[in-house]
Formats: structure tokens, sequence, C-alpha cells
């Protein structure tokens, strides 16, 4: 991973939840920097959502703090309390205001942080500040998660290299209650703080919000974008320049999400589903999420068994208005399984075992109505998902 | 089962798929019946169900002719040519037009119908025609089932006593491939067309379509209800008896669904959703629909680990606008877990678990902003459903 200027990153084991277990991170910026977030929208978010999202209002933050083991939702008032206090030591210690620290916090649903605990960490985590501690961060992130997920990409702007790294953690949205998907990007251009929101959410758009394990949303999701602009780079909406850094930020967020459903709970095949030949992209989404979503297509997968009828029927239940079954066609990779809503005469259930038969796999729907195209990626439904989401909470 | 006057019911072993199995009904309707069906909502529907729609525009059935074994979906046009050609089979034996019969097919997709099979079991099935069939038939149209979904009831109308009888089939909506749900619904009344149609859409609304396993829409479920008219009793919107007649088929759809519920794919445990307190019934079926549909709940219930942040998690983001989470209770069973969005202080792990470990549950959330409450029924996620829908199709 490469280091961005005008970003340190300090992980400790406070011992939140665990012994043993990097647990506690701290992120600085520099004085200057901007930062934009996207948060979860599920109605019931955790205290640490709400008390960021309200910081984020108030002023220009310069320290992120991230706890695991403990996601500090459905803790009511107390909840609110406790993301604040930690808040207010981390500001103390730093001496800057508690609104200019945006908590996060992951782990087991329903308990009160160990405050004491947490407390007792953050001046350890302050001292290990380090440019590169990249690295060191991504693991202290992650809950269940059985891989660190990373990313760092470089462009060039008039002569001038520009610097993006990512870390993420997820891996099912829950197991057995720890949430979440969590994400934080940095970059060393100087980017004004409008611009760098429409370029979060744009970007989350085509990547974490096109990925499922489970389809559930929890209540902790957050991804942060921060912009110290130590590069000495600048970039506004009118330059050439910038287009290429969104599509830059478009890919490495994809890359990140990706990471997520190959560390998917239970998970043995990544699956890339395309939906092309749609009228517009709200369409194919719809599609592209049914066929993701549906319980008989994941273990379908996670059986290796080229059961077609279940990706039409799941395309069949989309919602799509006037859709017109005579004209869709369905392939397993690059074999044609389904054309013009008929079975292909051409095809034989050993092709499309041996599609079914690899870890990576493409299902691709032609609408046959427009030339729009999406894609979203999910992964299949194996005994291991059920296991590792009916464990008891121990 | 009490037989309904005017409905005979004949069932034989045909071999449509397995040997020693009963796969082919034949359900006979008095002349001057009504009948009136509901469909899957699926656009890629099977053949018997485009033509059994077809049929019932043009005239009023005779006869229905149910396969299992074979779906008859993903078919193309050879597939709606065999259905045609039972139809016509059955109706030159017993001299009513093609278009008096309705096809309805269950069981592997995308294979032809055995023609000749079939053909050959339909004079047998005329054959064992018997208005005390009801048993044999509803043994007939089950597939991966493990028993038999029946009900009858009956209440008097003027001192007359009118009967409803039904059976229905459905396990996962698919396993591997075996679609779907069927039911079929007779009364020996004389009721309009048009207002049985619309008892019958009302009913189906409050049972079938509040039922899930996992959430996958088949391809070829259909629901049918016959009149017959033969006990003598005549019923119109107007009379005092015919809100008493809805209410009677709403009961037996539900007992009729719920049954489907308890024989689920894997299923351990029943489980009654219920939302009350909504401002209207959408807003209560999205919450039920979320909580009922999250693979991340079932496999909780199936661990019997009262794990209610992921209770939570669902109702947050099951779209409901401007949902003030301080206004919202959870229920276990009778345990008040949440209040006003926040835990209860009196709750304690042992009350949650003692409610979980039971094999039927029910899952309360008040939403505190209206008078409308609504249920849904769903059982748990376990091994067995990953099991029964990964194995191959053999």
């Amino acid at each position: 991973m490469l280091p961005v200027k005008g970003i340190r990153l300090g992980t400790v084991e406070a011992g939140i939840r665990y012994a043993d277990r990097r647990d506690l991170v701290v992120i600085e910026m520099a004085e200057g920097s901007r930062c934009a977030a996207v948060f979860t929208r599920n109605v019931f978010c955790a205290a640490p959502v709400q008390l960021a999202r309200a910081h984020l209002q108030q002023t220009s933050p310069r320290y992120l703090l991230i706890n695991t083991g403990n996601a500090n939702a459905g803790t009511g008032e107390q909840g609110l309390l406790n993301a604040e206090r930690s808040c207010e030591v981390l500001a103390q210690r730093v001496a800057c205001t508690p609104q200019q620290v945006l908590p996060f916090s992951t782990g087991v649903i329903g308990e009160q942080l160990p405050m004491p605990v947490l407390e007792a960490g953050i001046q350890p985590a302050l001292g290990t500040l380090d440019v590169d501690g990249w690295e060191a961060a991504a693991h202290g992130i992650l809950t269940t998660d059985t891989v660190t997920k990373t990313c760092s990409r470089q462009m060039q702007v008039n002569g001038k290299t520009i610097t993006l790294t990512g870390i993420a953690k997820g891996s099912g949205m829950i197991r057995p209650d720890m949430a979440t998907m969590l994400s934080f990007i940095a970059t060393d251009v100087d980017i004004e703080v409008k611009l760098l929101q429409d370029a979060l959410r744009l970007a989350v758009d085509k990547s974490f919000n096109r990925i499922t394990v489970d389809g559930d949303t929890s209540t902790n999701d957050a991804c942060v974008l921060m912009a110290t602009g130590c590069s000495g780079v600048s970039l506004a909406a009118t330059d050439s320049a910038w287009s290429d850094f969104c599509q830059m930020l478009v890919e490495l967020c994809v890359e990140l999400a990706q990471a997520i459903i190959r560390d998917g709970e239970g998970a043995t095949k990544f699956v890339t589903v395309t939906v092309a030949g749609g009228a517009n992209s709200v369409e194919c989404l719809a599609v592209a999420d049914a066929i993701a979503h549906s319980p008989l297509v994941k273990t379908a997968l996670f059986a290796s068994d080229p059961n077609w009828g279940r990706i039409l029927a799941a395309v069949g239940r989309a919602g799509v208005d006037d859709l017109d079954i005579a004209r869709v066609d369905l392939y397993l990779g690059d074999v044609r399984i389904v054309c013009g809503g008929d079975p292909d005469p051409g095809y034989s259930e050993e092709q499309g075992q041996q599609v079914m038969s690899q870890d990576e796999i493409t299902i691709r729907v032609d609408l046959g109505r427009g030339e729009v195209e999406e894609s979203m990626w999910t992964c299949d439904f194996s005994y291991d998902y059920v296991r590792i989401n009916a464990e008891y909470r121990s």
C-alpha cells in the first residue's frame, strides 16, 4: 500500500472484546484536509453513525477513531454518550475539538462500549501514528474477515504524482451479530468538499452499493474519503484530470468491494451478474439484484449446478415493466443457454456444467430492449453461511 | 376432507417422472360451475399457466388436468403445443372443448413433457373420478412436499349446509428445480364468476401472498377456486352470508398457506411475523417482508438465537418513510425486547432464549404510528435448506 501525504494511522490492541487482536485505529488528517462520507441508509443506525453525521455537518474533521469488537448499535442514549465521550478523550489528547473527531464502531450489537478499555487505548494508538500505518490499520478494522482488503492507485497530474489508497472491511453484513462494512480512503489531492462528496457518492453507487452477500444492510456501514491536498495538486470539476481521478476512485472502490465479496461468509464462488440490453440503469440493476439475492440461484451456484430455470425465474419476478421474454437471452460465461426466451437448441448441460465448476462465474442476461448495461457482484450460498450465522454469539 | 357436491377427482400413477408415484390428477366440475383463478406474476410463466389463462378468458372450464414431475416451464413453443395437446386428449375423452380444460404442471423446469406417458394416463385418471377423490388428489399434486395440505370448512346458509374444501402443494418454491405452489379449492355454492374471482384474489392476498420460504416466485404458481352451485345455495354480494363465506375462504386459504410453511424446505420453526401500529397495510407488510426474508434473521431462528439486532436492522431497511425509531417496540413472543427504539431495561437474554427455543415463534413489531396490523408467515433457514437446494438435479 502506498502512503498518502498528510495521512498518518495508528493501530493498537486495546482489548475491546478479545485479547491479542488489533482493535483500535486512529487516522489523522493534515490540517486543511477535506472529508466526505457516505453512511448506511438503515433507520436503525448506530450511535457512532449518528454522531459522525452530525460532526461532519459542523466542522472539518481531523481524526477518525475506529474500534472493532463492539458496534455501539442498539445501545440507546448511553451509546450516544459513549460515542461522544470517546471523541472528547481523543480531542483532549490532540488539542482539537470533539466535533473534529468522527467515530466508527463495528462488532457486536446491543452491548455498551467498554469505555475504560477504549479510552485507555487512545493515547497508545496516537503514539503509533505513522504514514506507513495503512497495513496495520487494514488489520485493525477487521472483525470476522479472513483477509485484509486494501488497494492503492496513482496517476500523474501536470507532471505531479497523486495517490489514492483505501482499506475496507466486511464479510457478511453481520456475523453472528458483528456488523458491518467500513471503508476508509485517502488522497493527497486538494479537492473542494462538495466535489469530494459527489465523487464519493458516485463511486460508492458503482461499487459498494453493487455487492451483496445476504442482502442485509447493517446499522454501521460507512465509507469515508479524505483529501489532504498535500501533493500540491488541486483538482476542480472543470479540470480535464478530474474525470480521470473520479474513474480511478471508482476502480479503487470496485476493487475493495469485490474483495469483500471474495471474503464473503461461506463463499466458494465469486459471481458477476451482468444485465445488458436494458432501457435504463434502474431496470438493469433490478434484474441483477433479483438474481444476485435469490437463495435458489445462490445454492445452485454452491452446487455448481447450471440450473438456469432459477435464473430465468428471478429475471421474471424482477418487476421490469412490459418485459418481452421473447427478446431475453441468458449466458453462463460464454455459453448461451436461452435465446429469445426459449432454450438454445445448441446448448448442452455439459457446457453449463463446465462454466459452473469454475471459481469465478459470470451470469449475463440480455433484456433485448435497450443499450444500457450494469453489473453487480455476489457469492454463493453454502453450508458455511448457515453455520457462521447460526453459531451462537459467544 | 369433506366432498363438495358437483366435484369429482381422479388420480393415477402415470409415470411422468418416477414410477410408483401418483402424478396425474383430473378434477371434474359439474356443468354450470364457475371457476376463478390466480396465477404467478412471474413474467417467465410456464406453458400451462399461459394456456390456462387463455382458456379461462374463452369459456367456463369443466376439467382441470394436473401433472407433477415436469413443470413444462422454459420449454418454448413445443411446451405450449404439448399443453394444448394434453387438453385436446382429455376433451376428446369427455366430449367437451379443449378450451374447457385448464392444464397445470409442476416439477422439473426445462424439459419437455413425456407426452405418450401423459396421454396414456388420462383415460385411467378419468376412470377413477370420485366425489371422495380429494385425499388421493392431495397426494397426486405433491412433488417434494413431505405431507399433504388439506382443509375443509362448512357453514349454514338459510338452513342449508355449504361446503368449502381445498388442497395445496408447495415446499420451497423450487427443489432442486421442482416448481411450485398449486392450490385447488371448491365449493358447492352458486356464485357469479366476477364475484368468485374477487373473493379468491382477496383470500390469496391474505394467505398465499403472505408466506415465504425463500422469496423466490415460481413460474407455475396457481390457485383455482371452483363453485359448482350443487348445494342449491346461491350467494350474491348483497347477501348477509357473503361476507361470512369470504371470511371462511380466507381462513381456509390461510390454513393451507401455513401448511406450506410448516412443510417448508429444511424448516424447523414456524414463524409468525406481525407488524402492528402501522399507518397503513403497505408499510406493515414491507416491514414484515424485510424480517421474513432476511437470511440473517432466519439463520438466527434456526439457531434459536434471540438476535434482536438483526430484526431491528431489517425493520430499519424496510423503507418506511419517516419511521421514528423512538416509537418502535419489538417483542419475541410475549417478551418485550426493545421499547421506544432502545433495549428494554427489563429484558434478559434468558427470556429471549426461552421464546426462541420453541417450535412456533411470533416476532411482533409495533411501529407506533397508526392502528393497522398485518402478519406474514415464514420458517427458519437451515443446513437442510442449503442441502435440499444444492443437491444436483437427478
